[in-house]
């Protein structure tokens, strides 16, 4: 078993029990307490969370509680941006992870509200992990206008929109703010806690927006590459729909190189750091090249 | 011309072009940026942003740019509510303060991401302007699931439900969590910003929970006593939609009775305390007195 995939074996079932257990237990309604953990708990690989403790492993920090806190709240940040992209307004998907989506089980008002409860609420248990402010600076920063947010208003801005379809500029940052901006801030909130050098805070967020970018080609080959059953969502949908991403602009084989130059990059950049658990998360994309 | 009146007319103007300016500069991409802006310079009063300046005024601490970014992260936390209250899966209004809602003019997508957008960036400026994490947890507290979008979940799942048409205690309980919550955290917030003693922050929060209380009511018999053009919005639409609230509960004539009780019982909360600015908050009422 590589370090990755014991490290991955090792914390999945604690990031798991610890958003079961609090879910239902700082959360007072018991409804919209159900209708937030329907959708974190549809099964996710809990990447982000992971992410930012294997950074904290690099760095030598020990994992207690108050650093499963702060994972968590990072993926129930990630879930609330997965339920209102799936909203009708937005992309308009009535599968995720093979389940129906927060909308079409719980209906469209409480599957927004779910999203709007789970944002403040991931911040706040960043906060209360940390007691750090700068930590929510980075979070939110992530998420807002200027990150998760901004990507996807540029996504269904230029939607259908032929104009942007060839223009690789847009469509790299667009693909950045929708995916990378969180994922690097996964990776600099555990470099910030941990009062890292700054050599070491530029290898790793350097790391963490290769990964996030090379995370959004792997997401958009996986549209393609695997049948709908085993991404249990409907695939070969961004093209249907008009979509423009990585994977549109370049197609499938150069797309493929994009993303084998990026892996080897993202590896040059943990060199010198105790980065072997890191690494493992590009072995990931293994199986859509 | 009251304290209160002399407050309200020197820092409103300053909200306002802090709201304006900064929106403006801080986020990178103009067509989002229009549309966060528009909701949030629609005219509102500026009542928590003005309620967390005016306890930081009772407590004797001086007002610099690091409040006045707290103060406008609060308005725009408190626009985003109002963006995502307006939607059609939600109230499905049209008009605000005398102009179309978000989603009307721009989309329901895009009203949708505005608020998205808002709510990360008011806790940022609350972060940046405190670097406490301990104004963070009070703010994410207030606006989550036990605050104020658990209270509009409760709303949501109320309407037209005669069960709770009668039950005092339920509509007690949403009213706090939508309206009072975001209010309490104005006040609270600034009390220990400025580290107020025990007994000065236990009787500015209770101000601000009667305060909280009674402006849900106000806002109440606003919807009945005015005309559809004085309130900028369309009135009379709370009964029209099977809304339980403290005024179907009551009636007009009871809850006029405890809100000119709450009035007392906030004037009284501030005794001892230098809170002439903050009892002229209760003088808004008067209109539907």
């Amino acid at each position: 078993m590589t370090a990755f995939k014991y490290f991955q074996k090792q914390w999945t079932p604690v990031i798991n029990e610890y958003l079961n257990k609090h879910l239902a237990n700082e959360v007072d309604d018991q409804k919209i307490s159900q209708i937030m953990a329907y959708s974190v708990m549809a099964g996710g690989k809990r990447l982000r969370p992971l992410l930012f403790l294997a950074t904290l492993n690099t760095l030598g920090k020990e994992i207690t509680e108050d650093e499963i806190r702060i994972a968590c709240g990072i993926e129930l940040i990630h879930t609330y941006s997965l339920i209102h992209d799936d909203l009708p307004a937005m992309d308009n998907d009535d599968y995720r992870r093979g389940k129906l989506t927060s909308h079409k089980k719980w209906g469209e008002a409480e599957s927004i509200l779910a999203g709007d409860a789970l944002l403040p609420m991931g911040i706040q248990w960043i906060a209360e992990g940390s007691k750090s402010a700068e930590l929510v600076q980075i979070i939110t920063q992530a998420v807002g206008p200027n990150g998760m947010v901004g990507g996807q208003y540029l996504d269904i801005d230029s939607t259908n929109n032929q104009s942007v379809a060839g223009d690789a500029k847009f469509i790299n940052r667009m693909e950045w703010l929708k995916t990378g901006c969180l994922i690097e801030a996964s990776v600099k909130m555990a470099a910030v806690l941990v009062g890292a050098s700054q050599i070491e805070e530029v290898k790793l967020v350097d790391f963490a927006k290769v990964f996030g970018r090379s995370y959004q080609i792997y997401d958009d080959l996986v549209d393609v590459v695997e049948s709908s059953q085993e991404a249990g969502k409907a695939t070969h949908k961004d093209q249907e729909k008009g979509k423009n991403n990585t994977l549109t602009l370049l197609g499938i084989d150069k797309s493929r190189k994009e993303l084998t130059d990026l892996i080897k990059q993202a590896k040059d950049d943990l060199n010198g750091l105790n980065g072997e658990v890191l690494a493992g998360f590009l072995d990931l994309y293994q199986k859509v090249l």
